[in-house]
């Protein structure tokens, strides 16, 4: 097919292809005369890889480069693969190693880690983005909500059981990598969007029980404007 | 107490306690003399909840000043302050209410929380936010992703039961609004780290079980360097 076809295939506009072309994001189409060639389904398919790293996962071009010529390389076993995609879409945290409250934050999600017989690295940066979290709740004295740590591990541990058989699933390097970069970053905003929806009506739940069923057009959101 | 001595029981600098005082956000001591003021318990109290507006929460001053004269105001019932708390940590969608897939996603997501029993105003920035996530997963033909929708909600309500819970427990307005805010943000990046290291976990598990428990000091993020 013609760049116009891939375009309408694919969704994503010609002066689009045209950059991830250059980028070398998109491998080149078989030329068929002095500017023009001809795009396969393979060209299909990287299309909506590149487009889930990079709308869905926002991924920079260098890091959605850097996952595909992991891909491309077809050196890495598919848990070495994965691994290379769900790093390139999970945040460092900038922390302080010689903080004591920080190591020792550390220290307890590594326990914790063990104590579930959760399988992963020592320099797994979710390790730090969690040990940040607990230590600011200790250093807000929120002792009450560190207490939730297992109910998060709970809740966390069902979710990614089932988002890794979805994943595995799939059997395609490719379509598995577009899986993991998608799903963990989707994932999170669903699971987020849903917990803050779920807190909202366990609040109303409790807090207003007498007329949760009738509370009218006056919402929290108008009251508070006028308060 | 002296200025000196309230940042040492708080733990915030002089300068920063004085630009509060500036700001508002923290109410001035009794005038001693000119230019010494007496702090009273009141005012380490009403540190630590700024604190953990703008530090944990991660507040603009002004959303800060906003939060803190509902509190302030004592005219809103409890559930309602908790909602000027918990949208003030909750980041708006950029959505296109035009487009008739976003519209079918966002009917998707108050069928969901219909279907669950969820008490939530239909102004909730939190149904944009899920409805993006779904939107974008369909574009991308993600529907093996989609089915765990239940999945997510599920894991989201049983922590968000027990974090409201924990909020309640506080009783004391000022104390309910500090937990709604830390607990909103770290408890997000808290779920979602554990979230990681157990798919990281169940990924290695699936997909390299032969050599799980003796893989050695090579990673996937060493041997990936290499590829």
């Amino acid at each position: 097919m013609r760049i116009g076809e891939l375009s309408r295939r694919s969704g994503v506009s010609v002066p689009t292809i045209k950059f991830y072309l250059r980028e070398g994001l998109l491998p080149p189409g078989v030329a068929t005369a002095a500017n023009q060639a001809e795009y396969g389904e393979g060209h299909v398919q990287r299309l909506r890889l590149i487009r889930a790293m990079i709308d869905a996962g926002r991924l920079s071009v260098a890091r959605t480069r850097e996952v595909l010529s992991a891909l491309d390389s077809g050196r890495l076993a598919p848990h070495d693969l994965l691994g290379v995609a769900h790093d390139a879409v999970t945040r460092p945290v900038r922390s302080d190693r010689d903080d004591p409250a920080f190591s020792a934050a550390r220290a307890e999600v590594e326990a914790l880690a063990r104590r579930r017989g959760w399988f992963v690295e020592p320099d797994a940066r979710a390790i730090d983005q969690a040990a940040d979290a607990i230590r600011t709740l200790r250093a807000l004295g929120a002792d009450d909500l560190l207490g939730l740590r297992d109910t998060y591990a709970d809740a966390a541990q069902a979710v990614a059981d089932r988002e890794v058989a979805a994943v595995v699933a799939r059997r395609d390097p490719a379509r598995m990598v577009e899986a993991v970069v998608a799903g963990t970053v989707l994932g999170e905003t669903l699971l987020n969007a849903f917990r803050l929806l779920a807190q909202e009506s366990a609040s109303a739940k409790i807090l207003s029980a007498p007329d949760v069923e009738n509370r009218g057009p006056a919402s929290f959101r108008e009251k508070a404007k006028g308060a």
